[in-house]
């Protein structure tokens, strides 16, 4: 080995740039180089969308360090002590002779670079749906800085009336709310029967009616059959139920794949989820090779199983990791995700952290218990906002495994709590007296994930036997008859209710109102209120007095996905 | 013991009415009688200061439920079903007879009620200086919904026009903006060196700062000696170094007492820091009786010492134990606080949670790392806000011990994530790979908090050395001529600088320019910037060129508490 050791990073967005600063901090000696096919380095993608939406005008801002120095290769070469080779390609590993072969996509020349350690980051790239059509013009995705300027032109341009965004989740959701800020009429459209696929269904169904209330078109169980067009440009797009949509932009959105063919044709290990193969120094299968980032994939701390987790903060703490050990030796790890994320969708967000109880039954987690609260996360003095989580725990233990929360409330700071509990592997027992900051301008007296906990354990307990809308909705539309109590009161009714056949019983009117109870005290009642606090508190005077089967409709009417009488 | 078991609970304000609730949902059949001395119940006394600075106008907010039905003696019998007492007051507890004497304060009849379970919430009652003139008209405490209305009136009266707030922790820095607010004129008087006492002092100067930046003035090391009046009105301060202050209303705000008179006639057990002693199942020194609140002792879960941490969750909390056990008995525990505690401070928030140095150095934890991070809470396309937190931790093991964060960014997730961290007795290693949910509007792609844990590893592994920016001040005001860089660009520090004869060395140029540093490699360096990351890369750089004793000024420019050249 030379005297300067000789690291090449190929990928130069997040991953690859963090890696490549970190080996110099550790190394003020080596020959670091950075290689990077796009134009640009250190893109915050992650931005993309806010940027095309006009949240801001300066296209610098998303490749600038906080004080505002664009990170081009100059800043690289001064600042950081690194070679930064834009618009070049890495094209060939040659693992034995330990080189790299480049093209320097402007020239054209051709260039064989040896290296100590390589780091790869090449990120992921978009999938492209497989039918008619997808070559026309007015088709583009959000996935990189060129995308961005496209999109951002159509803003400017104002010319484009109508798009359709093909993909429900958190890139397609982002991309829908930069459109309609641009005033472009906007029809999402999602082959699955919901939109962010990382919340279950219930949530998720809250997050689309916001869509729809901010007046934006959602399409679910339907996927994209073919886009149509004249003289090369896109004119609509078609359906898989045959229903045509004329649109002049279309946006595909539909996930993306780990960016390895590079990596595989050097023969380096690809996991099952298309992913490169890393162990928990973020090694390849070839010890002088790392890799990072969106190319690779990674343990879910939960299941155990390896997962794509193409997230930005992990590109940075995995490309971290990488750069270190590259220069060091095997020194420090990146241990895996609880895949925590989150998307601004409006004037609401929506995340998730840990296991939705979807993927815990798709993990082969069958003993859960979860549970679904609603309330404001801050007092109404101080104008608190509606957050809707749901918490999945294993029966057992109790342990945590996963936490959703969406709604207009601090969404963030929910899962950040969550996310902390969660690899921490707290259990529920554990978050009932969790010691939060409290003032009334930050959160309720029992911050709603605390108050999230309480529910939770009452129904380990017993206390609570609770039921989800979506139980209920499907038992009405069982023409099961229900004896539904809605615990809120007149004033309430009048103004929004349900219409699911619910009786009007107050709270504070139940104890004097038993009679009006079924006489058979193992029929089944079902309570509820706005958030279902006053439900619980009914279900358990009733109990009280002997009734066996009585179940709170969890999250109550600030819950309830479906349409409402009023 | 009778069919229906009998509790009553003294104190109707948080922990009592939590317990008392509590109770009621495991014992539909149990006597539940409130006792509360007050005329309202259920107040939420945190929410006092924004009523009285006019951020809402209906007082009933302060005492209602989220969907705003009042809680008064109605509500309680009607939804709760439970017999709340008002302006009756608890005069003697009776252990042998189990019996309760009260006196309804408008009658002034007196009755005497037999319990099987007692749960005593009597609060705290705010601390009075034992100085001349304290009876004067126009000195207040915020302690009470009477105090709430009493300043309330004098904020819509607009006659006062200079004030005092004698106390600088959370109620008096909330009282001092809720007056401001109001158009008065504030002086915010401080015995002991600083604001905020959970705060260590370099941070609570960034605080203060602030607040006179607000237009508030800020005396610290100074206690009130005297009130002066005429015709028994307040008519000024007059503080222990002589100055004297006109003003027409004074606030004390110097700290509360644990209310336990009338436990500690009734012979029961009060510790060392004058609170209730309570085991872990909220049971004070009498298995019938229970306490929780603002009169108790909890249980400090770092240092395994007791302390009185009057906060309004964990009254909350604590009640809600008590209930269940005082009903079922003792099933469920409030094992202890990491005191954690947040307040606004105009557009300021500043909290903390677990041991800030001060503290640990109290509690004899001398082997201990601190470290100062300056950041924005999220991009700058976002229109992030800046963040300083410190960080406290065991330098042989790394646990967290504590951390501290102040700025106008979003300070209440940081501490809720160093909350959880901490009570799940984590390491700064785990908090390494943190996984939480980032999205540009939420947060930075490496969270400000594994940000702090990153600089914090730095230090434990040697790779920086930090100054603060207090021992910095030191040396210089001892006359040690210092070789400070700056490490930011020009057009920074043109616009603004500290002065104290650092040299402007952009990091760009540090590598070209290192014939400018000290030939001696053993030569004392400190390096700064903005926030201080550039400051550390520079120090990074130094090092890889063989300087030895190099320092990195933390927070920067940020975190910098004295006066700035510019
Ligand atoms: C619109 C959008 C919004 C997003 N929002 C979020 C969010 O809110 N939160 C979140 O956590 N994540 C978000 N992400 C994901 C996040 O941006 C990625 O996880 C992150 O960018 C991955 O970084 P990376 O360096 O691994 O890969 P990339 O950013 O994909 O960069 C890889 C780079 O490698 C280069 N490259 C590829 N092949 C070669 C080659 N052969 N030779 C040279 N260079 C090559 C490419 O030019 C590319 O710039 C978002 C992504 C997008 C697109
Ligand atoms: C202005 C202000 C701001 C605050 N801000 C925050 C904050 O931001 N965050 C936070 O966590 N905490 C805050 N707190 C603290 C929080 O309000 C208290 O911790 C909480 O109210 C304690 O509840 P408690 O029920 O134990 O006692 P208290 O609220 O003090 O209630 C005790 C009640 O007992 C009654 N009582 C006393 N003696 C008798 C008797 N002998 N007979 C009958 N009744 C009796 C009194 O009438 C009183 O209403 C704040 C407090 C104040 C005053
Ligand atoms: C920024 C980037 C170039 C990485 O470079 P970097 O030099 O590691 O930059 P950072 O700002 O993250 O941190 C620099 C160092 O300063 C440290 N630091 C941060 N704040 C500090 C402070 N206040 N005081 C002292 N040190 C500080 C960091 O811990 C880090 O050091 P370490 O990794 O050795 O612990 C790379 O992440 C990038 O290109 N990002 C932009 C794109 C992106 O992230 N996209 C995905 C999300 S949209
Ligand atoms: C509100 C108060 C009366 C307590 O009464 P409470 O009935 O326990 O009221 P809460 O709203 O806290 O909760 C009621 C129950 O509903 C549960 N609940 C909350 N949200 C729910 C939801 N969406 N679905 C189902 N249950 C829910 C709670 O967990 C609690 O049950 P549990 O304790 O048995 O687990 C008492 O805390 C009080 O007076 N507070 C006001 C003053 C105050 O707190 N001051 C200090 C801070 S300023
Ligand atoms: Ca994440
Ligand atoms: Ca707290």
């Amino acid at each position: 080995m030379p005297e300067r050791k000789r690291i090449i990073v190929i990928g130069g967005s997040a991953a690859g740039p963090k890696a490549a600063a970190k080996a110099r901090r550790l190394d003020e000696n080596a020959e670091i180089v950075i290689i990077q096919k796009a134009p640009d380095l250190s893109m915050a993608s992650c931005g993309y969308p806010y940027y095309v939406g006009g949240v801001f005008d300066d296209r610098n801002m998303l490749i600038c360090t906080p004080t505002g120095e664009v990170r081009d290769p100059k800043f690289y070469l001064k600042a950081k002590g690194i070679v930064a080779r834009t618009e070049t390609e890495a094209l060939r590993i040659d693992r034995q002779a330990k080189t790299l072969l480049i093209r320097d996509l402007k020239s054209g020349a051709e260039e064989t670079l040896a290296y100590d350690k390589l780091i790869i980051a090449t990120g992921a790239l978009p999938k492209k749906p497989p039918i008619p059509g997808v070559e026309l013009d007015g088709i583009s995705t959000l996935q990189s800085m060129g995308d961005a300027d496209y999109l951002r032109d159509i803003r400017d341009g104002r010319q484009i009336t109508k798009a359709a965004v093909i993909g429900g989740g958190l890139i397609g959701i982002e991309t829908c709310e930069a459109l309609q800020l641009a005033g472009i009429d906007i029809t999402v459209i999602e082959m699955l029967p919901q939109l962010l696929t990382f919340l279950d269904w219930e949530l998720a169904k809250l997050v689309e009616n916001h869509v729809r209330a901010k007046g934006a078109n959602v399409i679910t169980d339907n996927g994209i059959a073919e886009f149509l067009g004249e003289n090369g440009r896109l004119t609509a797009v078609k359906l898989q139920n045959g229903t045509e949509l004329p649109c002049e932009l279309a946006v595909v959105a539909i996930g993306v794949t780990p960016n390895v063919r590079l990596a595989q044709e050097a023969g380096l290990e690809v996991g099952a989820t298309g992913g490169l193969l890393v162990n928990e120094y973020m090694q390849t299968s070839d010890p002088n090779i790392y890799a990072a980032g969106d190319c690779v994939e990674a343990l879910n701390l939960i299941t155990g199983k390896k997962v794509h987790a193409p997230y930005g903060d992990l590109a940075n703490l995995q490309g971290r990791a990488a750069g270190e050990n590259a220069v060091l030796g095997n020194a420090v790890t990146f241990p895996g995700t609880i895949q925590t994320g989150i998307c601004k969708v409006f004037d609401f967000a929506a995340g998730s952290t840990g296991l939705s109880e979807k993927a815990a039954r798709a993990a082969g987690l069958t003993e859960i218990e979860t549970v679904i609260n609603a309330s404001p996360d801050k007092p109404g003095f101080m104008e608190g906002k509606l957050l809707v989580s749901k918490l999945v725990v294993e029966k057992s233990s109790g342990r945590i495994l996963g936490a959703q929360c969406v709604g207009p409330g601090d969404v963030s700071k929910q899962l950040a709590i969550w996310a902390m509990a969660i690899k921490a592997r707290l259990g529920v027992e554990e978050m009932i007296n969790a010691d939060l900051p409290y003032a009334p301008p930050f959160s309720l007296a029992i911050d709603h994930s605390i108050a999230t906990a309480h529910l939770m354990q009452n129904k380990l307990k017993g206390r609570m036997r609770g039921i989800s809308c979506v139980e209920v909705k499907k038992k009405l539309d069982a023409g099961e008859r229900l004896f539904i109590l809605d615990n809120r009161a007149p004033e309430e009714f009048d103004q929004m209710r349900l219409g699911i056949g619910e009786r009007l019983m107050p709270l504070g009117a139940l104890r004097g109102r038993l009679n009006e109870m079924p006489a058979d005290k193992n029929a089944e009642i079902i309570c509820f209120c706005k958030i279902s606090l006053r439900g619980y508190e009914a279900a358990r005077v009733l109990e009280g007095h002997g009734w066996k089967n009585v179940k709170v409709m969890e999250g109550g009417v600030m819950a309830w996905p479906y349409p409402r009488e009023k």
